[in-house]
């Protein structure tokens, strides 16, 4: 896409950067490489071989590559492959550089013995911070956040501020907000560098602060997190500890990447993959993703095919009982997934919640009764002018009405009860509810024909 | 969520605000209310009756309410009917100061009549730039930027730029990006505050911008714009014209707002809904979002109905034959949606593109192949042991294996098809993709079993 984008024309040209590192052009190679944006940076150094990358090595001193590192968007195990291409010291020196955040999600990736490696060749002060977001539970504020941000009492003045902020530039991930704490590193309040800027040098920060900082704790969700910074447009947000003291901050782009991971898990669990495969994986890694979904499932759908067993008689008996089937598994499995994707976003988003439940339920269980006697009177209609006959029209209406409604109230309930348990609700995702749904469906039906079996033949 | 939130508990009482409302006691109820942040008026504004927010458009001023509106967050009808409490003069102030992105979302809402009287009551300068941003075509990168940004001149100091900023300050959407252009307004740069407030003030901004910015196009797509924000980690991106003359910005807040739009978008075509329902609607409504699919549904079902009917005599002969009906069609539907969700995605953020899609299809039928003897053998065992029947078994593990291979495959490319066309390819959704895949399974099923009918009885 980016190729695509006739402003961009100018950026660089990838085979003129190749041959400079395949030439041993430092200097024309570095003139050019360290103008790019970080993203296009590691986009480079993400295409090239390894061979490549070794003089990419020599070429750039860790600070540099540091940033790189900070801008790669890599599936987690690559991470693993392009640190080991590096010499140890040089390594643990560009992780030295990176924003603790970023460090830690590489070091995650390693295993216990090359983390220790490279945590005994950094700084103390930097592997306590690191070793303290590391403790962090995965998906919580304290595992996303990091610790470069700028802080200042609150009898400060703007000048000295504005002086903190200049020296602490080079370091921040962000200088728009600066948090003020008072002795104890107990955040107090907030100011914006754009109040900054407007305000008088001698002004107290403490007269311009604004008092209502909205935080975090470190043992918040970071869907939470990131639904607040939504809400209310904030560029950073504070995360404090259990007695309001300052832990570190979460960035919007942090942020960016926890809403398109969330929305992405949610929809490819509504798919039944357990995630979106990259374009770039082979075909045995992408059947080794869907294929213990696909087993599973055909699992449950012998299930169905046992349960029909029981009414093998019925079928045996109307041939044409068999031709409905298909039309009320698939009808009864799309209402449960529509019931099932508002559920599972609603509760995503935050928009149902406790008081909220109840109400959902009732709707839910309306809007099911609706439908399927919409779509009963339908298939009523359909078949008796196709095959002339009320009764099959009649029970293939009354088991889509049941099936419906059935269906729609799992696929609201069985979410609400999961998340209730504590799991992700995403988990009752597509495939299952309607594997589920098969089930019940063709339970009804097929009960419902032997039922009045007298009348069909 | 939010009130879950401990840090929060000093925000305000609710009760308290509305108790100010009703005595009319203006001076308690501004002293509170203008202390929150905006998000947390909208949320309380929104909550009120009418006839409580009448009194609010007494005691704020329209510059104050503009900011609420800013926050709001509602259907897009909702705006029209907080707009038509106020007073039209009123109105029509309230929107000259919002930014006027939020103005056009608001003004895109109303009819041609009310939209126009708002109009004439605005001054002629806003109006004009709402106009042209009114006309840009909805999902650009036009209709969704914002004309109220920071730009100087190549040939300015440091210390003017700072005097500019602080000017704009209350007015730009943000201050963290200056733009710097040229005398026929075309982008030649970007500075950032941050490089700003570390640089000497007598220094040129022509020697300290940064002279490869990147931009988009007022006729780029905001998904495209979306991706580009994320990978880069811009706070805003300047939008130009076809001769790079700027003609706004796009900030990170109205970005997550496409991520999360688009997210939701593909999710629920993927369940087959027009839109994830709120939770708020009714069920009569909620019905109503939902009907149109299942009744298309229910007459592709009757398709495959009728197509079974021609196998009836297969049926009617081995009644076992129907049991597996469902394992069949689900199964193949599954794997026809997964494939479905990796290439919508793919699509989506621009990871499919046409050098790929080749080496995706080839992926996909790879896969499809792999999955579909995978799961083909595993069948005929399951069906051994349980039925002691080599022969069905391996007509179900025949139709599995081709199925899947088929479904995998049509869930790749007809979403490819369909974006070639220029269509969004989310519309090729779960359950259309799943009915059709019922049909081609069931037919490669019905149709092996006939063949080989004789060795079945």
């Amino acid at each position: 896409m980016v190729e695509q984008n006739n402003n961009k024309e100018v950026m660089y040209n990838e085979d003129d950067l190749r041959q400079l590192l395949i030439d041993e052009n430092i200097d024309s190679f570095r003139e050019i490489f360290l103008e790019l944006h970080p993203y296009d940076q590691a986009q480079f150094y993400e295409k090239v071989g390894p061979d490549i990358r070794k003089t990419i090595y020599q070429f750039l001193s860790p600070q540099e590559m540091a940033l790189i590192f900070e801008a790669i968007e890599l599936e987690d195990e690559e991470y693993e492959k392009f640190l080991y291409e590096m010499d140890t010291a040089y390594g643990a020196e560009m992780l030295s550089y990176m924003y603790t955040d970023d460090v830690v999600d590489v070091l995650n990736e390693l295993d216990e013995e090359h983390r220790e490696s490279y945590l005994e060749m950094m700084d103390s002060e930097t592997v306590e911070e690191i070793n303290e977001l590391l403790a962090y539970e995965e998906y919580t504020a304290g595992a996303i956040m990091t610790t470069e941000y700028v802080s200042i009492l609150e009898n400060s003045t703007v000048r000295s501020a504005m002086t903190v902020l200049r020296n602490e530039a080079p370091n921040a991930e962000t200088i728009y907000y600066v948090f003020v704490v008072d002795d104890n590193h107990r955040l107090t309040g907030v100011i914006s560098l754009r109040d900054l800027i407007v305000s008088d040098e001698d002004t107290l920060i403490h007269d311009i602060m604004n008092e209502r900082v909205v935080s975090v704790k470190v043992t918040d969700d970071q869907e939470e997190v990131a639904q607040i910074m939504k809400d209310y447009n904030f560029l950073a947000i504070p995360v404090v500890g259990q007695n309001r003291e300052m832990h570190g901050i979460i960035t919007v782009d942090d942020i960016i990447d926890v809403i398109d991971e969330e929305a992405s898990d949610d929809y490819s669990k509504l798919a039944g993959v357990s995630d979106i495969d990259d374009i770039d994986a082979g075909p045995f890694k992408a059947a080794k993703k869907r294929l213990p979904w696909l087993i599973m499932l055909l699992f449950l759908g012998m299930l169905t095919a046992s349960l029909m067993a029981q009414f093998e008689a019925t079928l045996d008996k109307v041939a044409m009982l068999a031709l409905f089937i298909p039309l009320i598994s698939g009808t009864s499995g799309n209402s449960g997934t529509q019931a099932l994707a508002v559920a599972v976003r609603g509760i995503a988003t935050g928009e149902i919640d406790e008081k909220s439940k109840a109400k959902m339920i009732l709707r839910e269980i309306m809007t099911g009764l609706i439908t399927g006697i919409v779509c009963g009177i339908f298939v009523i209609g359909i078949i008796f002018f196709w095959k002339h006959t009320l009764i099959v029209g009649l029970l293939v209406g009354a088991a889509i009405c049941c099936s419906i409604l059935v269906a729609t109230i799992a696929g609201s309930f069985i979410p609400l009860l999961i998340h209730k348990l504590g799991v992700d609700p995403a988990v009752a995702s597509g495939p299952f509810i309607t594997t589920l749904n098969d089930v019940t469906s063709i339970l009804i039906y097929l009960g419902l024909a032997t039922t009045f079996l007298g009348q069909l033949s």
